[in-house]
């Protein structure tokens, strides 16, 4: 079995015992409401409906790649990145808790293909199965007593919830984007620090951590997590307007529908001439699309965010070069790196 | 000074210095939220809107009460709870975060006299004001660091979030409360443990751990708050159907009106009599509330009510009496733990 493939199952269980928590007398739907979530039970259950576990993978696949002292007492049965489980579920788990609040703040009835928790079970159930995994999370973060010093727990746990405070800003502040019309680049990369590059750097950087990695390493790791996920998010802005989805398939799929601040939307109405003109007077039919797509490749902003998304890209991987990952999760984790930012749909 | 206001005004501003994580450029509008919510700032702020702050005094009372070798090193400005701060904030705004959401999920449009976060920023952004205070709260249990080891500190982190699953569970079966027909006094204290008790044996449970506590001292206090959290709330129950306000007020300060899963309601639906054959038929009106309360305490369910609050305030201050507070914090807290148990409103 790949190390990749070992750590899948490894974080699955994790996940599973750490949600069991719910599982007691009184509180079994409570339980089903987050195992529905996390697409392990329900309606299209399946590899499908979990996602493909990236930020749990990344930490244990970081802890892997460090040199360290304690390594030399694993074996086949036991690798060292198992300590690091409990922290790649916790950031798994505060993944979802965010999930599943966004979907009631953007008020998006499906994810994944499936019906959303809000959906299910109304908002108000939604919001507590968001603080569950919340709670859970930070329980998890916990559970690394039981391999680590209570100083490396804390400073782990410190991370986690650093970066978490970020999310909350880059929520506000995409939130607080709706009523605004004096939007530019400038507003983008605050809003996309904190809702996707703060956990994935608090992934690499608590991996690292948990790996002994000397202060050094540890802010490589730490500055390729945040490139990574920079990058990662202009591609995924760059799909979302002229990815073959959002140009012939539903509106969901389209940014310039769904009216998401999303780079290439923000350099446009920087430019103040027609694509600004146009999205100022209201919401982009699925009929438009085309050719406001046109419209804002034309002004410049395609390539802008591809050269934007090839210059994070390649700050990403020479952050991780310096982090220097080494054996097969070295190995496997470059890998990983270039499967994210080299994606087509 | 005695020694309560002293507490009062540090719990006051270590709380501002802990939301002040927010207080940055992008991000001031979502502090004035959190500031707003606190009752710092906005209409209506002053100590009406604060609230009492019972939890986080609860938590440096116990700290002040407990007698340990490190106490010995205390002057009049540095006195030995100042250590509990950090943990006495990270409780308050866990309790504030549970509010925040607990307002959305019940539609309640006012809390202390004010406007709720949601009526005034909208749902989505007070789901994330929620989720906001919760991640300052696990900073602020962190910042014990400062004061104590990490051993200890991973131990209150511990406590505290085992506290908040148990909220996540009793919001549930609160919630899920509300489509059954078949509830009696069985299903009222599982509910009311996580509502409430959880949060208040918390506070006195790590409020003994930094006072470095015995075991046994440590078991004593958490099970004072326990039943502290239990007889308050059975009170407020009796208050809920039969204080001046719920007979006299408006329809928002009566529990049959609101149709709250209390203690004497669960009674009566228990009883399958007269008062289980009025709520089945749909909700009651003000104009019916004191038929309706003295049908109620006509089936025994006041009397039931009284002698449970009777019963849950003896064990609390018989665990009070066991923990054996010392000093003048510990007369502060026995007469908090008193007041808080013979309320009239």
């Amino acid at each position: 079995m790949n190390i990749q493939k070992q750590m899948l199952e490894a974080i699955e269980s994790e996940l599973q015992k750490q949600v069991a928590r719910l599982d007691q007398p009184r509180t079994k739907q409570f339980h089903e409401m987050l195992t529905y979530h996390m697409g392990w039970t329900g309606e299209g259950a399946g590899s499908e409906a979990t996602g493909k576990r990236i930020r749990p993978l990344l930490v244990l696949l970081t802890t892997a790649s460090c040199e360290n002292e304690m390594k030399k007492s694993e074996t086949i049965a036991t690798p060292y990145w198992l300590c690091a489980k409990p922290a790649a579920a916790a950031i798994e788990l505060v993944h979802n808790f965010s999930l599943v609040h966004d979907d009631i703040q953007d008020n998006s009835d499906k994810r994944r293909g499936r019906n959303t928790v809000w959906v299910n079970w109304g908002a108000p159930m939604a919001i507590n199965v968001g603080d569950a995994l919340f709670v859970i999370a930070n329980q998890a973060i916990l559970d690394l007593m039981e391999y680590q010093s209570a100083d490396v727990v804390s400073k782990a746990a410190s991370i986690l919830n650093n970066s978490l405070l970020e999310l909350t800003r880059g929520q506000f502040m995409d939130m607080s984007y709706e009523d605004r019309n004096d939007l530019s680049i400038d507003d983008y990369w605050p809003m996309v620090g904190g809702k996707t590059s703060a956990l994935l750097s608090a992934c690499t950087h608590i991996g690292a951590l948990l790996g002994s990695a000397s202060e050094d390493e540890q802010e490589a790791y730490r500055l390729f997590g945040w490139h990574l996920g920079l990058a990662f998010q202009v591609q995924d802005d760059i799909l979302g307007i002229w990815g073959d989805e959002a140009l012939i398939g539903k509106s969901t799929a389209s940014d310039l529908v769904e009216g998401k601040n999303s780079l290439p939307i923000l350099y446009g109405l920087g430019k103040h001439n027609k694509f600004a003109e146009r999205w100022s007077q209201g919401p982009i039919s699925m009929g438009e699309v085309k050719a406001v797509a046109t419209l804002l490749e034309d002004e410049g902003a395609k390539n802008f965010a591809e050269e934007t998304s090839k210059v994070e890209t390649q700050k990403a991987l020479e952050y991780l070069d310096q982090a220097n990952p080494r054996g097969e999760a070295g190995k496997a984790i470059r890998q990983l790196a270039n499967t994210l930012l080299t994606r087509k749909q």
